[in-house]
């Protein structure tokens, strides 16, 4: 956007802000795509954790997608940016089918989600009182994680497709999205989560076309999943989104290393204490979001792990404690590592527990690509709804 | 802002959506003043809760302040809407002296906090350098929580107040903030904590005139201290914001009660799960953030209590898992309450643990009086830094 010229270095940039390190940013999209041209599906990246139109032109297949979003609000914004494939993957709320129509009306091909027989028949309702054929996916239960259609309740799945197949809708095939792979431990157990997230998808597609309804669209996808699939047979698309900037707890699952990890939050040291081996920073739980997601695993990164200006993790030192705006810096408990001793005004980088929830408390990315201070570009973000 | 015949109600406003209840919030305000005209000191608000320029109006003395702000945003959007008399409360780092002295230079009577020597040398600095008398408070450490210099390092105290006092800049006396009173168990715990903090402050000014140092200016508070507080003897002001909006945690506390609540996110309900005994909503973390602080209280909100479209809590209902945008509302484990049988397209409430963190989540309220299905206005946050 801005000319570097005019952007500053990290040593002059204003904290708390948002930092993405746009090589490995590339490095992890050309990686999931070297492994799923191995397996055939196409990417259909989520970007939920993004929600910026620069990172979604380096992650699509072309500039008009196709894509996934969790909002309407990114559709809308994806839609102006010139995207025209458009996936709103969280189960429709009939409250919402105007502006889904609204955009459908300005050529965007946008589909939607349900997974039961009301909201289907809202969708039918909504469809034949505007004239406009809405693609519906079925969101299928893979995993027992959250929203869906269990394959062992046939009927019921093949009751819904009918409603919006002999309604004015259009049956677009079905959707699912394995969450329980965040809380598998080791790659065979993911492994085996994906294999079982893409069974249970092409079985319950299989299963509406044994009805005879159509089911052209299989679409399965979670970062841990999309990662180590071995096998997508039956598999059309496969939607990935924390995968580009990766963060602690997928570093925890084993998923990416701790070098993989795009964003982090510059902060300002602004204090210390001695005595409790601490030092303060600018960034605290509104920077930082109050993701506590480690928590449950081996290594618990507390608000975040803590890395030198230039993105070299420091030995065990996280934020171990964080309020509104302040971040306590110290050595984790346990460890015999002791904080850096930085002046005040020195600049430390803290990698996320969580991409999705720290990239969602700015409105921004300053963009730096690896081994360098200079801030190249700033991309803007949509939050809110 | 908006006439409400153009506003939406509470049926037919898109969601997630961030509703404030104006009747609770003058409720909220009316209680603390004259809890705090009774024993002295003025209130200084602090908005970092808030971010909203129609809050600060309600809560002010007058138009122009005085308030707290954790942010320069804050402060620039507050000072852009004629307040005048503004403490920005986290320790300033160098970097953003700039900053400072270009609001100060528009007619604001902008304070800063430091804590320690390097600090107050580079505020010396800045002032010299800048002709721009900064008025800075010295952050003391009444309860070990975070920042600030501890009344036994008197020496350093004094110091620090003289590198000030005899520098450029303009030493306007002592700040702190009791944030240890949010882990206290009980009234009496709480009152035992506001006398500590009142009396380490009042004690630190004290030490700073008798080595012949000014400080006209002690200013303490935290939400828990300043509702409970005693006496004030000593103290010039009191800071104070959640307790304008309240939260879970404050109800959990025995600070207020869940009918103070003045902000809640309203959903709509998407699915559910007969067999788990769970319904889906249209909020998850990113309306309802990922703050979980009334997880180590005596009842664990998980995510939100739920409340019907009128704001009733429904007993023992909470948002127990929080996805991205996705909530799963169940009974609170070994809770015999059956969630109520809701249709899609239902609307519900749900009430935050952190007020500020859920309201960090948006960029406007919705805002409602109690007993009325009718947005009346809508108010802009300002969010980010």
């Amino acid at each position: 956007m801005s000319a570097a010229a005019t952007l500053p270095t990290l040593e002059t940039q204003e904290t708390p802000a948002l930092l993405l390190d746009v090589t490995r940013l590339d490095r992890n999209i050309a990686r999931l795509r070297a492994h799923l041209s191995t397996l055939g599906p196409r990417l259909r990246p989520h970007l939920k954790t993004a929600k910026c139109l620069e990172v979604a032109r380096r992650v699509m297949d072309g500039p008009e997608g196709p894509i996934t979003v969790s909002t309407l609000k990114e559709a809308e914004q994806f839609a102006a940016g010139g995207v025209r494939d458009i996936l709103y993957a969280a189960g429709i709320a009939p409250g919402k089918l105007d502006r889904v129509t609204a955009l459908r009306r300005r050529g965007v091909n946008l589909s939607i989600v349900v997974d039961s027989v009301q909201a289907a028949e809202a969708v039918v309702r909504h469809a034949r009182e505007t004239a406009d054929r809405l693609p519906t996916l079925i969101e299928i239960d893979s995993d027992g994680h959250r929203a869906g259609i269990r394959r062992t309740h046939a009927a019921l799945m093949v009751e819904i497709g009918r409603i919006l197949h002999e309604g004015s809708a259009e049956l677009r095939g079905v959707m699912t999205h394995a969450g329980e792979s965040y809380h598998c431990q080791g790659d065979e157990a993911i492994m085996a989560m994906a294999e079982q997230e893409r069974a249970e998808a092409v079985g319950c597609a299989d299963l509406l076309r044994a009805a005879g309804l159509p089911a052209p669209v299989v679409s399965i996808g979670s970062t841990p999943t999309a990662q180590l699939s071995q096998r997508l047979e039956g598999v059309t698309e496969v939607r990935a989104g924390v995968f580009m900037f990766f963060d602690l707890f997928m570093a925890g699952l084993g998923v990416c290393t701790t070098d993989d990890i795009a964003v982090s939050v510059l902060a300002t040291v602004t204090g210390s204490n001695a005595e409790k081996g601490w030092l303060i920073v600018d960034a605290g739980w509104m920077a930082m979001s109050s993701d506590r997601n480690t928590r449950g695993q081996a290594v618990d990164q507390f608000f975040g792990l803590v890395c030198d200006i230039d993105g070299t993790p420091y030995p065990d030192l996280v934020m171990i404690k964080a309020n509104q705006e302040h971040g306590v810096i110290a050595a984790r408990p346990g460890s015999a590592a002791v904080p850096p001793d930085l002046p005040i005004g020195a600049k430390l980088r803290i990698l996320p527990n969580h991409a999705c929830a720290t990239s969602s408390q700015h409105d921004r990315y300053n963009v730096v690509k690896a081994n360098t201070r200079q801030i190249d570009a700033v991309w803007p973000r949509f939050n809110f709804w």
